[in-house]
């Protein structure tokens, strides 16, 4: 499987993009654990992922962390790129949850694709927009949602991203940084879930016991 | 001062598309407190702010609000016209703080530019972009800022904004909506400041008392 077929919009470039991207691209294969990117001074490049799993993070001075968003196979991450627009300006940091294999698109060629070819413009705004909701979705989900509905959407959502696995191998530390808060919070909070028989826990892992309880209260 | 100098891309656009922008803009005036759009099922158009002031929030169902940005003179609001991009997917509420006048672009037209010149489709993404950056920068004040901080900085944009007041006229309901809080948290905070010599309240205004405090606050 090469770029081409990846690249949403690669059937709408010039013959000449097409060859220019396809030579310029970087395949790169990163072990779990790696940092991609980190903050906005890094400019990497446009990152369309082949086969494992992203995580897009925001930090505190403190180090506390949250995660702004996941990428996927297929999915493409523009703020890996965020020098092609003057107007990005956060600090963001990607690293890979599993072994990630991932092509780079250099951000000079895309900068430049994007000022001459409307599709890749549009095609540039679609990610944004994309983006730009779920981050809302983010925004609502930390204002209105008490966090034992958020908890209980979490671990569904690694259940099911895992395979639904016997046990998730999950510390508590990790995923207060997903939902940005501190890791005696999470503890408090899945132990009361165990009381509640929805979850059982052995050191370093979490085992999912009543799925559908947890899908009601993720709901709510 | 017509919508040619408030359109900061105007002059990039063909002569055809100049004039047809020009005819098609309807210049309105709206009084204050007015809703101009209500969630994401409405849209209404591009709305290019000619004087006034806007404000942009999310509600909970329980009907609390958090603040997302405001729209002064010459800003563009890009979310007013969702139905131009199917990926923006969020319910937002614009309301006039002050009464405002704005041209209301049709999203029809615009779309239809924006498929087409590469130029707008450039500068809608850094509209985007300039959003995205102010919906990130909320989320790290929502997530590691303090209340106080919050409030502090709150009040002083306010006394800025208001053309440094005697008093500030408004209510502790108001400024929950903003911050996304309830009205005794509000109250609670704005009676410690008082306590602590920064601010002075009154029925239904806050006078600034300290502001050099008040920044220092808001600044750490």
């Amino acid at each position: 499987m090469s770029l081409s077929e990846y690249f949403p919009i690669y059937e709408k470039l010039s013959a000449k993009d097409q060859e220019m991207l396809t030579s310029l691209a970087q395949l790169r294969k990163v072990p779990q654990g790696s940092i991609i990117h980190n903050g906005g001074m890094d400019c990497l490049g446009l990152l369309v992922i082949r086969s494992g799993q992203l995580r897009s993070y925001i930090s505190s001075d403190e180090g506390r962390e949250i995660t702004i968003y996941r990428l996927f196979e297929r999915d493409i991450c523009l703020f890996s790129a965020s020098c092609i627009m003057q107007n990005i300006q956060f600090d963001i940091t990607i690293s890979a949850e599993k072994e990630t294999e991932f092509w780079i698109i250099p951000p000079k060629f895309y900068k430049e694709l994007m000022a001459r070819d409307v599709e890749v413009a549009n095609y540039t705004n679609d990610l944004m927009a994309t983006r730009f909701t779920e981050l809302m979705w983010l925004v609502e989900q930390i204002m209105w949602k008490s966090f034992d509905k958020r908890l209980a959407k979490f671990l569904l959502e690694e259940y099911y991203l895992e395979g639904e696995p016997e046990t998730l191998k999950i510390t508590h530390e990790i995923i207060a940084g997903h939902l940005g808060t501190a890791r005696e919070v999470v503890t408090r909070m899945l132990k009361y879930f165990q009381t509640e028989g929805m979850v059982k826990l052995t050191r370093g892992s979490i085992a999912i016991v009543d799925e559908v309880r947890l899908g009601d209260l993720a709901e709510e």
